[in-house]
């Protein structure tokens, strides 16, 4: 029941990456739960990770081996299974798995970089699995796989997810294509769910990881579902630079052009993975302008995104002006000056000056509330700064997916 | 569906309070929505108002009225509209309910306290209100009208509540009566919902201002449902001093014994709360000890009582500790150790040293899950604080309550 989203029916191939997916039974039979992501050499690698202090396993390993500082290879990403909680045998497993793909792949382990997510706390045997998986692995690597793969990283998505822009750099056509799994237990912080983005332009490492940060940081850091913020995060932006086209510098305008389609991308993928929140009926962008910092914009959004009152009267289509303004009162800014709040609702004006807007209309606010995406702009009457984070409503669905889910 | 949890059957009278109730149709007919609580000369009062910036109009009022300093005589609750958002109108229509009751009553506007709960954002004349209910109030009133005021004052409330206790002082028994409504929005931050509690000790202000504090500290402010902090939370103390004993000081055992059985009646009335959350099937104690500071503890509590990852969890009689695992990880403590972590729930030992215990059996976590009352007890291994507080699950019926509350 993603909102007002589609499965992608084409994502470009990006010279320098090959893919491959596969069913290795990591939880459940016959579904792919296993997929490879094959890098030419060359290939640069950005990557940002889940701050929480609960890193899983592959997320630790992965960070050891881009530490080592030896070019990336391969990525391996498998559902079913976080390794995380899992102690010293997660390490170990995870390990295993990059050492067992690297010797099929004829590289060294630490240019293998482990992905894993799924149920948390239950210790597999990755290295087994993966070494049963190899020959279907490393026979299906293909160029045009991102479909299949932005299929099989999936775990409670209900759609799959990729976005992908072209643009031009000196007249030579670069592409971007990513793809990202994540519908529950989001709200990355400074990382997020799994996303892999890659382009075939050429971008040194120190530019690469800059424009992931800067990326990230209005795109996957601006999305919440639930406010659970996962240990299995990671982002990777990959540059193949198989395209032959001058050199970039920071600050020109095609360095410039190629960093907003990659911003594009995450943003487009960000947003996908809230249109997929479990249990998600609507989507809803808040805007929160008129604050002292940028800072106190997001602990408003954030405040609001996160009410469970707010979330299910989104789900009920119910202009409930009444907790917003709660929501806003409480979120710690300690001399705001309430007499100066404006609340629009779908460019509805809604409050006023702190108190309902005379002119509001309640059949004019279930109409905003009838549709599946409701825009919240809010203005503190305090500054210049502006935020915008992206979020879903709380549905009986999002109840029954996680009662249920771990089974 | 409350937890383990009935109406009082017996509240005992607190010499020098009376109290009335009736029907004075502010949202629903024949429904008793109008509570008077009349004060004898000389009753010191206290009072905790919410911290929400959005104060509702009688909350504003009552902070005047308590401001001029002049005995208190009587307090006012209306349920039905929370007179919240509501701008100048809201501010004037509370003040006309005071002047109203004060002129029957005998005395100044400035010694009634006005108190609303219910829907926000909505203009009612409460003073034409009040006006049309004052045969009924005055002619109720009663010392022995405690269990209808409990049932009066609620809202989402599914069952009325109140606490007492009995204390001897230097040979003279004193009574601590309290009475409190409260199931959804909330997330008390150093005030409350509405709770009212009376005794009949001597108290001089400063004393019973700080008994409140104090005891609010640890009910009243460690308790949450849904983390949204209402705009009309109130809290208040009363001391009547009917009762003829020795002059209490702070630090002697009489005065102990009193601060003591005040607390206890406040945090028996902040369970009931957390008791009759919203949908709450279960209640769950979270303890968070071995922390370097007291609001370590907190912050580590509080973020695993706001995880609808979490709530659903214990809905759902999952014992899903991974989830727990992430909200502690993701608390914000940024130099946690985390193979120091220790997590018990209603006694088993679940996660050690960081990872899944190596004898926990998830037959055992069921059995603990499957219970009504489901202690989490988690250990930072770090310092020697600890630090309490009380929550429920998240379930179907909270989102069908808050989805189709306030038509």
């Amino acid at each position: 029941m993603a909102v007002q989203l589609q499965a992608p029916t084409h994502l470009p191939p990006v010279a320098g990456v090959r893919l491959a997916v596969t069913a290795a039974a990591i939880r459940y039979p016959n579904r792919n739960d296993l997929t490879l992501l094959e890098l030419a050499p060359g290939t640069q690698v950005a990557a940002l990770f889940t701050r929480n202090r609960f890193r899983a396993a592959p997320v630790q390993i992965a960070l050891e081996h881009l530490a080592q500082g030896d070019e990336i290879r391969a990525l391996l990403i498998n559902t079913g299974n976080a390794n995380a909680g899992t102690g010293a045998a997660g390490l170990q497993t995870a390990r295993e798995s990059c050492r067992v793909l690297a010797e099929a792949l004829g590289c060294a382990p630490q240019q293998v970089l482990p992905f894993s997510t799924g149920v948390i706390g239950e210790v597999l045997d990755l290295g087994a699995k993966v070494r049963a998986a190899l020959p279907e692995l490393l026979g299906g690597l293909a160029p045009h796989h991102w479909l299949p793969a932005a299929d099989a990283i999936r775990t409670t998505d209900t759609v799959a997810k990729g976005a992908y822009r072209q643009v031009e750099i000196h007249g030579q056509t670069v592409t971007i294509t990513g793809i990202a799994k994540g519908s529950g237990m989001i709200r990355p912080d400074l990382a997020t769910m799994l996303a892999f983005v890659a382009t075939d332009a050429q971008l040194p490492a120190a530019l690469l990881q800059a424009i992931l940060r800067q990326a990230s940081e209005s795109s996957f850091n601006r999305i919440t579902v639930d406010g659970d913020t996962s240990t299995n995060d990671a982002v990777v932006l990959l540059a193949t630079g198989q395209v032959a086209h001058p050199p970039l510098r920071e600050g020109d305008s095609a360095f410039h052009g190629l960093a907003m389609a990659i911003t594009a991308v995450c943003r487009e993928l960000a947003q996908a993975i809230v249109r997929d929140g479990e249990g998600a009926t609507k989507f809803i962008p808040i805007r929160v302008q008129g604050g002292r910092t940028g800072a106190e914009c997001l602990q408003v959004a954030y405040r609001m995104a996160h009410s469970p009152l707010i979330k299910t009267a989104f789900f009920a289509a119910d202009p409930n002006w009444g907790r917003l303004l709660a929501a806003i009162g409480a979120a710690g800014i300690e001399d705001l000056d309430v007499s100066r709040v404006q609340i629009h609702l779908g460019g509805l004006s809604i409050v006023r000056d702190g108190a309902r807007d005379p002119g509001y209309q309640e059949e004019a606010g279930q109409q905003v509330m009838a549709k599946a995406e409701i825009p919240v702009l809010v203005d503190l009457g305090r500054g210049a700064a502006a935020e915008e984070i992206w979020t879903c409503d709380l549905s009986h669905e999002y109840v029954r997916i996680n009662a249920e889910y771990r089974s």
